[in-house]
């Protein structure tokens, strides 16, 4: 029998990556996903998307809305607009799209679901090199988590533990889009763009990593973009 | 300015003493409860009740439908039937009711909204005395859980922890009721039965160990019960 990885896909690029990773690791993937009170749906329609692409044996949507509490700006019920950054000052502070304990209450969830199933392990595209400086996205912050979780379930107290597996974490972006390349993930299909609309913004922290990775990785991102960066030259 | 503490308040007795607890030691209380799929409104209709009675200053209903992936008999979607027990056996294994990383979930749902509030403490009323087994109710898993969550915020990382508070943990029921009865607990509007009707079933894990509480500490409990164990005399 197969052995079983659930993976979080957000509809980005790196969680795409990172599901084509335990694809190519022999795992058969179930896909989860969170709609958590974002300020659009394009996420959640490329993870459906890359789902597919995927073949992968399941996908959970998951809502937990934390619009309840939330005043950050990726949520729908904030008033806080999206920064417009340079890319050097990207990471150096914690942004207004900080979501208090994102990562966790995802994960927390992620190890019920793979629990039910016999999943042997759980597939998270973070990454604490080309990113926007969330806490929960470094390695400290998973090995924490993974400690925790040994020690609160039924299945991990009895010796069966839940690994999480973070591929990305120490990659640059242009290695991240390289592995994808070689994996033929669907570019197409993911979205990184805070802001929903028809085009990708170009301004925002992650269409700056993004199109940044493009450039270094010498590909095209095939996306399109309201505005690119003079810099972005492939 | 008072404190604020977020408390997890299920509709059952341990929660609403832990509740009354954070709020005897000069805390203003923000409730929160979890609609995860249970098999009744029971639970939730008596944590209205008690946040009422607190006189809390929030409370916020939160939806995270475990019904996806559950296959425990405390959800709506099992067709698995709660075990009849007798009450040496409670706690000797994991029983069917089991739902696994409910209490991840919740802590980091709840996590999530003492930061946005700027909460300093969460309190939960786990206990690892007098109950069913379930293994994150244990001071290791609350301990390992303090860990993580101090490294996954931004305030946690800028030096303001939240502290997880757990005043019942290591106390039997009896002492747990005699807490509540000092400080004057609505012992009337809360639901421990794992079935939801109208009476208390008096046969499940959860109400042999309220009725044994009562007992021990010499109290008589308020609610109605379908059936009394011979031992329960008052």
């Amino acid at each position: 029998m197969r052995k079983k990885a659930v993976s979080l896909i957000s509809g980005g690029l790196d969680s795409c990556v990172a599901s084509y990773i335990a694809k190519d690791k022999g795992y058969d993937v179930f896909g989860i996903s969170f709609r958590y009170g974002q300020r659009h749906e394009k996420e959640i329609d490329c993870s459906k998307k890359i789902v597919k692409s995927l073949n992968a044996k399941e996908h959970k949507i998951i809502d937990i809305d934390f619009n309840q509490f939330g005043k950050t700006s990726l949520l729908k019920s904030s008033s806080v607009e999206i920064e417009y950054h340079r890319l050097n000052n990207i990471g150096n502070q914690i942004p207004t799209t900080y979501v208090p304990y994102r990562n966790t209450v995802f994960l927390s969830i992620s190890m019920s679901y793979a629990e039910s199933i016999d999943a042997d392990s759980i597939f998270i595209g973070v990454n604490s090199i080309d990113y926007s400086g969330y806490p929960d996205c470094r390695p400290e912050f998973i090995d924490a988590f993974q400690k925790m979780a040994n020690l609160a379930s039924k299945k991990s107290i009895e010796g069966k533990k839940i690994k999480i597996k973070t591929p990305l974490i120490n990659l640059k972006k242009y290695e991240i889009i390289k592995i994808g390349s070689r994996l033929n993930i669907p570019f197409e299909e993911t979205w990184s763009c805070y802001r929903g609309k028809e085009k990708s913004c170009g301004h925002c922290d992650s269409c700056l990593l993004r199109l940044k990775g493009f450039k270094e990785a010498k590909l095209k991102d095939p996306l399109q973009y309201e505005f690119l960066p003079k810099w972005y030259t492939i």
